[in-house]
Protein backbone atom coordinates (compact mmCIF):
# COMPACT_ATOMS: atom_id res chain seq x y z
CA UNK A 1 0.00 0.00 0.00
CA UNK A 2 1.69 3.59 -0.95
CA UNK A 3 1.67 6.28 1.44
CA UNK A 4 3.35 9.45 1.76
CA UNK A 5 5.36 11.52 4.09
CA UNK A 6 6.68 14.90 4.39
CA UNK A 7 8.69 17.18 6.20
CA UNK A 8 11.57 20.07 6.16
CA UNK A 9 15.04 20.24 6.56
CA UNK A 10 16.17 23.74 8.08
CA UNK A 11 20.20 24.00 6.95
CA UNK A 12 22.16 27.24 7.47
CA UNK A 13 25.15 26.96 5.15
CA UNK A 14 28.91 27.90 6.58
CA UNK A 15 29.13 30.55 3.77
CA UNK A 16 28.54 31.33 0.31
CA UNK A 17 28.30 28.13 -2.17
CA UNK A 18 27.89 24.81 -2.30
CA UNK A 19 27.02 23.22 1.34
CA UNK A 20 26.27 19.41 1.62
CA UNK A 21 22.84 18.02 2.83
CA UNK A 22 23.38 14.55 1.77
CA UNK A 23 23.99 13.11 5.44
CA UNK A 24 20.67 15.21 7.13
CA UNK A 25 18.56 13.95 3.97
CA UNK A 26 19.51 10.60 4.43
CA UNK A 27 18.85 10.88 8.23
CA UNK A 28 15.61 12.34 7.42
CA UNK A 29 14.83 8.99 5.04
CA UNK A 30 15.96 6.54 7.06
CA UNK A 31 13.16 7.91 9.77
CA UNK A 32 10.40 7.65 7.68
CA UNK A 33 8.47 4.04 7.12
CA UNK A 34 9.20 4.40 3.41
CA UNK A 35 11.97 2.21 2.17
CA UNK A 36 10.71 2.27 -1.92
CA UNK A 37 9.39 5.39 -3.78
CA UNK A 38 10.37 8.80 -4.73
CA UNK A 39 11.77 11.95 -2.54
CA UNK A 40 11.21 15.55 -3.44
CA UNK A 41 13.23 18.16 -2.03
CA UNK A 42 11.90 21.43 -2.75
CA UNK A 43 13.98 24.86 -1.85
CA UNK A 44 11.73 27.26 -0.09
CA UNK A 45 13.85 30.67 -1.53
CA UNK A 46 15.17 32.51 -4.65
CA UNK A 47 18.13 33.43 -3.37
CA UNK A 48 19.73 29.47 -2.89
CA UNK A 49 18.97 26.23 -4.53
CA UNK A 50 19.81 22.82 -5.06
CA UNK A 51 22.28 20.74 -6.84
CA UNK A 52 23.78 17.58 -6.98
CA UNK A 53 27.11 17.71 -7.82
CA UNK A 54 30.73 15.79 -7.75
CA UNK A 55 30.71 14.88 -4.00
CA UNK A 56 34.60 13.76 -3.56
CA UNK A 57 36.56 16.49 -5.20
CA UNK A 58 36.71 20.13 -3.11
CA UNK A 59 38.50 21.71 -6.19
CA UNK A 60 35.33 20.62 -8.35
CA UNK A 61 33.17 22.37 -6.03
CA UNK A 62 35.42 25.43 -5.78
CA UNK A 63 35.86 25.34 -9.61
CA UNK A 64 31.89 25.53 -9.84
CA UNK A 65 31.52 28.36 -7.48
CA UNK A 66 33.95 30.09 -9.32
CA UNK A 67 32.45 29.61 -12.39
CA UNK A 68 28.75 30.98 -11.14
CA UNK A 69 30.19 34.05 -10.02
CA UNK A 70 31.79 34.49 -13.05
CA UNK A 71 28.46 34.00 -15.42
CA UNK A 72 26.37 36.11 -13.04
CA UNK A 73 28.73 38.34 -10.99
CA UNK A 74 28.40 41.16 -8.71
CA UNK A 75 28.39 44.55 -10.54
CA UNK A 76 26.20 43.25 -13.42
CA UNK A 77 24.00 45.89 -15.02
CA UNK A 78 21.43 45.02 -12.49
CA UNK A 79 17.94 47.21 -11.78
CA UNK A 80 17.42 45.37 -8.61
CA UNK A 81 19.55 45.56 -5.78
CA UNK A 82 17.13 46.26 -2.36
CA UNK A 83 19.57 43.63 -0.62
CA UNK A 84 22.91 44.29 -1.72
CA UNK A 85 25.24 43.82 -4.45
CA UNK A 86 25.05 39.97 -3.98
CA UNK A 87 20.77 39.59 -4.14
CA UNK A 88 20.48 40.21 -7.78
CA UNK A 89 23.69 37.63 -9.08
CA UNK A 90 22.09 35.46 -6.46
CA UNK A 91 18.47 35.16 -8.54
CA UNK A 92 20.53 34.56 -11.18
CA UNK A 93 22.32 31.63 -10.04
CA UNK A 94 19.26 30.02 -8.36
CA UNK A 95 17.07 30.30 -12.17
CA UNK A 96 20.77 28.40 -13.42
CA UNK A 97 20.40 25.58 -10.93
CA UNK A 98 17.44 23.79 -9.38
CA UNK A 99 15.04 24.90 -6.89
CA UNK A 100 13.76 21.30 -6.66
CA UNK A 101 15.17 17.74 -7.37
CA UNK A 102 13.35 14.31 -7.52
CA UNK A 103 14.87 11.50 -6.58
CA UNK A 104 14.34 7.74 -6.74
CA UNK A 105 14.58 5.44 -3.85
CA UNK A 106 15.41 1.57 -3.41
CA UNK A 107 16.29 -0.34 -0.13
CA UNK A 108 15.84 2.83 1.89
CA UNK A 109 18.57 4.37 0.16
CA UNK A 110 18.83 7.14 -2.36
CA UNK A 111 19.47 6.19 -5.92
CA UNK A 112 22.50 8.39 -6.34
CA UNK A 113 25.41 7.56 -8.16
CA UNK A 114 29.00 6.48 -7.03
CA UNK A 115 29.95 10.59 -7.22
CA UNK A 116 26.50 12.10 -6.47
CA UNK A 117 26.20 14.54 -3.40
CA UNK A 118 23.08 16.71 -3.05
CA UNK A 119 23.95 20.36 -2.15
CA UNK A 120 22.68 23.45 -1.04
CA UNK A 121 23.54 26.14 -3.05
CA UNK A 122 23.37 29.26 -1.26
CA UNK A 123 23.95 32.58 -3.09
CA UNK A 124 23.81 35.11 -0.54
CA UNK A 125 26.78 36.40 1.57
CA UNK A 126 24.90 36.81 5.02
CA UNK A 127 24.07 32.36 4.16
CA UNK A 128 20.45 33.29 5.67
CA UNK A 129 18.90 29.71 7.54
CA UNK A 130 16.96 28.14 4.48
CA UNK A 131 14.10 25.83 4.45
CA UNK A 132 14.00 22.68 2.35
CA UNK A 133 10.16 21.10 1.82
CA UNK A 134 10.94 16.88 1.99
CA UNK A 135 7.95 15.01 0.23
CA UNK A 136 8.38 11.32 0.00
CA UNK A 137 6.01 8.82 -1.91
CA UNK A 138 6.53 4.87 -1.93
CA UNK A 139 5.71 1.98 0.34
CA UNK B 1 -6.09 6.27 0.27
CA UNK B 2 -3.42 7.48 -2.22
CA UNK B 3 -5.28 8.94 -5.67
CA UNK B 4 -3.93 10.95 -9.04
CA UNK B 5 -5.28 13.77 -10.51
CA UNK B 6 -4.61 15.50 -14.51
CA UNK B 7 -4.47 18.22 -16.36
CA UNK B 8 -4.00 20.86 -18.81
CA UNK B 9 -3.13 24.50 -18.11
CA UNK B 10 -3.61 26.53 -21.65
CA UNK B 11 -1.84 30.19 -21.56
CA UNK B 12 -0.72 32.78 -23.32
CA UNK B 13 1.89 35.10 -22.04
CA UNK B 14 1.41 38.91 -22.80
CA UNK B 15 4.85 39.06 -24.31
CA UNK B 16 8.01 37.75 -24.29
CA UNK B 17 9.66 37.01 -21.07
CA UNK B 18 8.20 35.88 -17.24
CA UNK B 19 4.30 35.90 -16.94
CA UNK B 20 2.91 34.92 -13.90
CA UNK B 21 0.65 31.22 -13.45
CA UNK B 22 0.71 30.92 -9.71
CA UNK B 23 -2.98 31.67 -9.74
CA UNK B 24 -4.03 29.58 -12.09
CA UNK B 25 -2.15 26.71 -10.69
CA UNK B 26 -3.75 26.91 -7.71
CA UNK B 27 -7.07 27.48 -9.16
CA UNK B 28 -6.16 24.07 -10.76
CA UNK B 29 -5.41 22.72 -7.93
CA UNK B 30 -8.44 24.23 -5.31
CA UNK B 31 -11.09 22.01 -7.89
CA UNK B 32 -9.12 18.65 -6.66
CA UNK B 33 -10.10 16.43 -4.22
CA UNK B 34 -6.91 15.72 -2.91
CA UNK B 35 -5.17 18.16 -0.39
CA UNK B 36 -1.76 17.06 0.71
CA UNK B 37 0.56 15.11 -1.61
CA UNK B 38 2.97 16.22 -5.40
CA UNK B 39 1.72 18.65 -7.79
CA UNK B 40 3.94 18.26 -11.27
CA UNK B 41 4.14 21.04 -13.91
CA UNK B 42 5.47 20.08 -17.39
CA UNK B 43 5.93 22.96 -20.32
CA UNK B 44 5.05 20.87 -23.54
CA UNK B 45 7.27 22.96 -25.41
CA UNK B 46 11.17 23.74 -26.16
CA UNK B 47 10.88 27.42 -26.91
CA UNK B 48 8.65 28.17 -23.40
CA UNK B 49 10.14 27.05 -20.13
CA UNK B 50 9.24 27.18 -16.13
CA UNK B 51 11.26 29.09 -13.61
CA UNK B 52 9.90 30.15 -9.80
CA UNK B 53 11.81 33.16 -9.19
CA UNK B 54 10.94 36.76 -6.73
CA UNK B 55 7.58 36.96 -6.66
CA UNK B 56 7.27 40.69 -5.59
CA UNK B 57 9.89 42.98 -7.11
CA UNK B 58 9.38 43.38 -10.97
CA UNK B 59 13.38 44.59 -11.25
CA UNK B 60 14.08 42.12 -10.40
CA UNK B 61 12.45 40.13 -12.91
CA UNK B 62 13.40 42.52 -15.74
CA UNK B 63 16.91 41.55 -15.12
CA UNK B 64 16.30 37.47 -15.01
CA UNK B 65 15.03 38.77 -18.64
CA UNK B 66 17.50 41.10 -19.36
CA UNK B 67 20.46 38.60 -18.24
CA UNK B 68 18.80 35.71 -20.40
CA UNK B 69 18.96 38.12 -23.39
CA UNK B 70 22.75 38.64 -22.69
CA UNK B 71 23.67 35.22 -21.87
CA UNK B 72 21.30 33.84 -25.17
CA UNK B 73 21.48 36.73 -27.35
CA UNK B 74 19.63 37.11 -30.77
CA UNK B 75 22.07 37.24 -33.86
CA UNK B 76 24.72 34.79 -32.14
CA UNK B 77 26.52 32.12 -34.23
CA UNK B 78 23.40 29.90 -34.87
CA UNK B 79 22.83 27.67 -37.34
CA UNK B 80 19.39 26.85 -36.75
CA UNK B 81 17.10 30.09 -37.58
CA UNK B 82 14.35 28.52 -39.47
CA UNK B 83 11.79 30.42 -37.26
CA UNK B 84 13.63 33.57 -37.03
CA UNK B 85 16.19 35.52 -34.86
CA UNK B 86 14.63 34.43 -31.81
CA UNK B 87 14.39 30.62 -32.36
CA UNK B 88 17.58 29.71 -31.54
CA UNK B 89 17.74 32.07 -28.31
CA UNK B 90 14.38 30.30 -27.41
CA UNK B 91 15.92 26.57 -27.56
CA UNK B 92 19.09 27.44 -25.08
CA UNK B 93 16.82 29.81 -22.70
CA UNK B 94 14.75 26.82 -22.31
CA UNK B 95 17.63 24.37 -21.95
CA UNK B 96 19.11 26.78 -19.12
CA UNK B 97 16.04 26.97 -17.36
CA UNK B 98 13.25 24.17 -16.16
CA UNK B 99 10.82 21.81 -18.70
CA UNK B 100 9.06 20.84 -15.37
CA UNK B 101 8.49 21.52 -11.62
CA UNK B 102 7.70 19.33 -8.79
CA UNK B 103 6.02 21.12 -5.57
CA UNK B 104 5.19 19.34 -2.54
CA UNK B 105 1.45 20.27 -1.39
CA UNK B 106 0.30 20.00 2.13
CA UNK B 107 -3.36 21.41 3.64
CA UNK B 108 -4.62 22.33 -0.03
CA UNK B 109 -1.60 24.74 -0.74
CA UNK B 110 1.60 24.56 -2.27
CA UNK B 111 4.54 24.32 -0.56
CA UNK B 112 6.09 27.95 -1.79
CA UNK B 113 8.46 29.96 0.08
CA UNK B 114 7.01 33.46 0.58
CA UNK B 115 8.89 35.15 -2.10
CA UNK B 116 8.42 32.52 -4.48
CA UNK B 117 5.97 32.52 -7.82
CA UNK B 118 5.61 30.16 -10.81
CA UNK B 119 6.12 31.82 -14.29
CA UNK B 120 5.70 30.41 -17.83
CA UNK B 121 9.09 32.06 -19.25
CA UNK B 122 7.76 32.93 -22.76
CA UNK B 123 11.06 32.52 -25.16
CA UNK B 124 9.31 33.80 -28.51
CA UNK B 125 8.49 37.50 -29.26
CA UNK B 126 5.24 35.83 -30.92
CA UNK B 127 3.87 34.21 -27.49
CA UNK B 128 2.11 31.53 -28.77
CA UNK B 129 -0.62 29.60 -26.53
CA UNK B 130 1.55 27.03 -24.35
CA UNK B 131 0.53 23.61 -22.89
CA UNK B 132 1.62 22.86 -19.33
CA UNK B 133 0.69 19.33 -18.39
CA UNK B 134 -0.14 19.14 -14.52
CA UNK B 135 -0.09 16.03 -12.50
CA UNK B 136 -1.27 15.65 -8.84
CA UNK B 137 -0.96 13.04 -6.52
CA UNK B 138 -1.84 12.43 -2.93
CA UNK B 139 -4.93 12.11 -0.91
CA UNK C 1 -4.89 1.20 -6.65
CA UNK C 2 -1.77 3.23 -7.12
CA UNK C 3 1.24 1.10 -7.84
CA UNK C 4 5.25 1.66 -8.68
CA UNK C 5 8.24 0.52 -10.94
CA UNK C 6 11.56 1.12 -11.06
CA UNK C 7 14.45 0.11 -13.18
CA UNK C 8 17.49 1.30 -14.68
CA UNK C 9 18.56 2.45 -18.46
CA UNK C 10 22.04 1.84 -19.34
CA UNK C 11 22.87 4.20 -22.24
CA UNK C 12 26.23 5.04 -23.94
CA UNK C 13 26.02 7.49 -26.34
CA UNK C 14 27.93 7.62 -29.65
CA UNK C 15 29.66 10.31 -29.32
CA UNK C 16 30.04 13.98 -26.82
CA UNK C 17 26.69 15.57 -27.01
CA UNK C 18 22.76 15.04 -27.11
CA UNK C 19 21.99 11.25 -27.26
CA UNK C 20 18.37 10.39 -27.90
CA UNK C 21 16.80 7.99 -25.41
CA UNK C 22 12.99 8.44 -25.88
CA UNK C 23 12.83 5.26 -27.78
CA UNK C 24 13.91 3.17 -24.94
CA UNK C 25 12.71 5.09 -22.56
CA UNK C 26 9.01 4.47 -23.85
CA UNK C 27 10.12 0.75 -24.61
CA UNK C 28 10.23 0.55 -20.60
CA UNK C 29 7.42 2.55 -20.30
CA UNK C 30 5.57 0.09 -22.71
CA UNK C 31 6.47 -3.12 -20.46
CA UNK C 32 5.18 -1.85 -17.28
CA UNK C 33 1.57 -2.26 -15.84
CA UNK C 34 1.19 1.48 -15.25
CA UNK C 35 -0.23 3.40 -18.46
CA UNK C 36 -1.05 6.59 -16.16
CA UNK C 37 1.13 8.08 -13.70
CA UNK C 38 4.34 10.15 -13.26
CA UNK C 39 7.43 9.05 -14.88
CA UNK C 40 10.74 10.33 -13.28
CA UNK C 41 14.14 9.94 -15.00
CA UNK C 42 17.38 10.39 -12.85
CA UNK C 43 20.92 10.64 -14.24
CA UNK C 44 23.29 8.82 -11.82
CA UNK C 45 26.08 11.17 -12.69
CA UNK C 46 27.73 14.25 -12.61
CA UNK C 47 29.34 14.43 -15.94
CA UNK C 48 26.41 13.52 -17.81
CA UNK C 49 22.79 15.55 -17.81
CA UNK C 50 19.34 14.92 -19.09
CA UNK C 51 17.67 17.80 -21.21
CA UNK C 52 14.48 18.02 -23.00
CA UNK C 53 14.52 19.54 -26.31
CA UNK C 54 13.75 19.71 -30.11
CA UNK C 55 13.61 16.42 -31.75
CA UNK C 56 13.16 17.54 -35.28
CA UNK C 57 16.14 19.92 -36.22
CA UNK C 58 19.32 18.45 -35.99
CA UNK C 59 20.79 21.78 -36.48
CA UNK C 60 19.15 23.16 -33.21
CA UNK C 61 21.06 20.11 -31.03
CA UNK C 62 24.17 21.32 -32.94
CA UNK C 63 23.77 24.90 -31.63
CA UNK C 64 22.72 24.01 -28.23
CA UNK C 65 26.20 21.51 -28.47
CA UNK C 66 28.14 24.63 -29.82
CA UNK C 67 26.34 26.64 -27.34
CA UNK C 68 27.32 24.97 -24.05
CA UNK C 69 31.03 24.40 -25.29
CA UNK C 70 31.19 28.28 -25.34
CA UNK C 71 29.79 29.18 -22.44
CA UNK C 72 31.40 25.94 -20.24
CA UNK C 73 34.96 25.59 -22.45
CA UNK C 74 37.59 23.74 -22.26
CA UNK C 75 41.24 25.45 -21.69
CA UNK C 76 39.19 27.75 -18.95
CA UNK C 77 40.11 28.47 -15.67
CA UNK C 78 40.01 25.49 -13.76
CA UNK C 79 41.68 23.98 -10.53
CA UNK C 80 39.77 20.79 -10.98
CA UNK C 81 41.38 18.49 -13.81
CA UNK C 82 41.71 15.16 -12.82
CA UNK C 83 40.55 13.45 -15.40
CA UNK C 84 41.20 15.86 -18.48
CA UNK C 85 40.38 19.08 -20.20
CA UNK C 86 36.75 18.05 -20.26
CA UNK C 87 36.28 17.28 -16.82
CA UNK C 88 35.58 20.09 -15.68
CA UNK C 89 33.61 21.57 -18.38
CA UNK C 90 31.15 17.92 -17.62
CA UNK C 91 30.62 19.13 -14.33
CA UNK C 92 29.94 22.80 -15.40
CA UNK C 93 27.46 21.65 -18.58
CA UNK C 94 25.79 18.82 -15.66
CA UNK C 95 25.35 21.64 -13.34
CA UNK C 96 23.71 24.21 -16.06
CA UNK C 97 21.00 21.44 -17.17
CA UNK C 98 18.96 18.52 -15.47
CA UNK C 99 20.36 15.72 -13.54
CA UNK C 100 16.67 14.45 -13.47
CA UNK C 101 12.73 14.66 -15.41
CA UNK C 102 9.91 13.78 -14.25
CA UNK C 103 7.16 13.09 -16.79
CA UNK C 104 3.26 12.87 -16.52
CA UNK C 105 1.94 9.79 -18.20
CA UNK C 106 -1.10 9.15 -19.71
CA UNK C 107 -3.07 6.67 -21.13
CA UNK C 108 0.56 4.60 -21.37
CA UNK C 109 2.22 7.55 -23.44
CA UNK C 110 4.68 10.66 -21.92
CA UNK C 111 2.72 13.97 -22.25
CA UNK C 112 6.09 14.86 -24.26
CA UNK C 113 5.25 18.22 -27.07
CA UNK C 114 4.92 17.30 -30.03
CA UNK C 115 8.88 18.79 -31.05
CA UNK C 116 9.93 17.15 -27.46
CA UNK C 117 12.48 14.49 -27.10
CA UNK C 118 14.48 13.30 -24.31
CA UNK C 119 18.37 13.33 -24.59
CA UNK C 120 20.94 12.49 -22.69
CA UNK C 121 23.50 14.66 -22.78
CA UNK C 122 27.04 13.37 -22.43
CA UNK C 123 29.81 15.79 -21.40
CA UNK C 124 32.63 13.52 -21.70
CA UNK C 125 34.86 13.25 -24.66
CA UNK C 126 35.06 9.16 -24.14
CA UNK C 127 31.44 8.59 -23.61
CA UNK C 128 31.14 5.97 -20.96
CA UNK C 129 28.31 4.04 -20.35
CA UNK C 130 25.71 5.76 -18.48
CA UNK C 131 23.15 4.76 -16.07
CA UNK C 132 19.73 6.18 -15.66
CA UNK C 133 17.30 5.68 -12.62
CA UNK C 134 13.82 4.90 -13.72
CA UNK C 135 10.84 5.24 -11.41
CA UNK C 136 7.15 5.10 -12.47
CA UNK C 137 4.15 5.53 -10.08
CA UNK C 138 0.76 5.47 -10.78
CA UNK C 139 -2.19 3.08 -12.17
Amino acid sequence: MLRQSSGTLTVRASRQGLHPITNPVLAWLAAQAISRGLLTLFCRHTSASLLIQENAAPAARRDLEHYFERIAPEGGPYEHDDEGPDDMPAHLKAALTQTQLTIPVENGELRLGTWQGIYLFEHRRSAPKREIALHLIGE
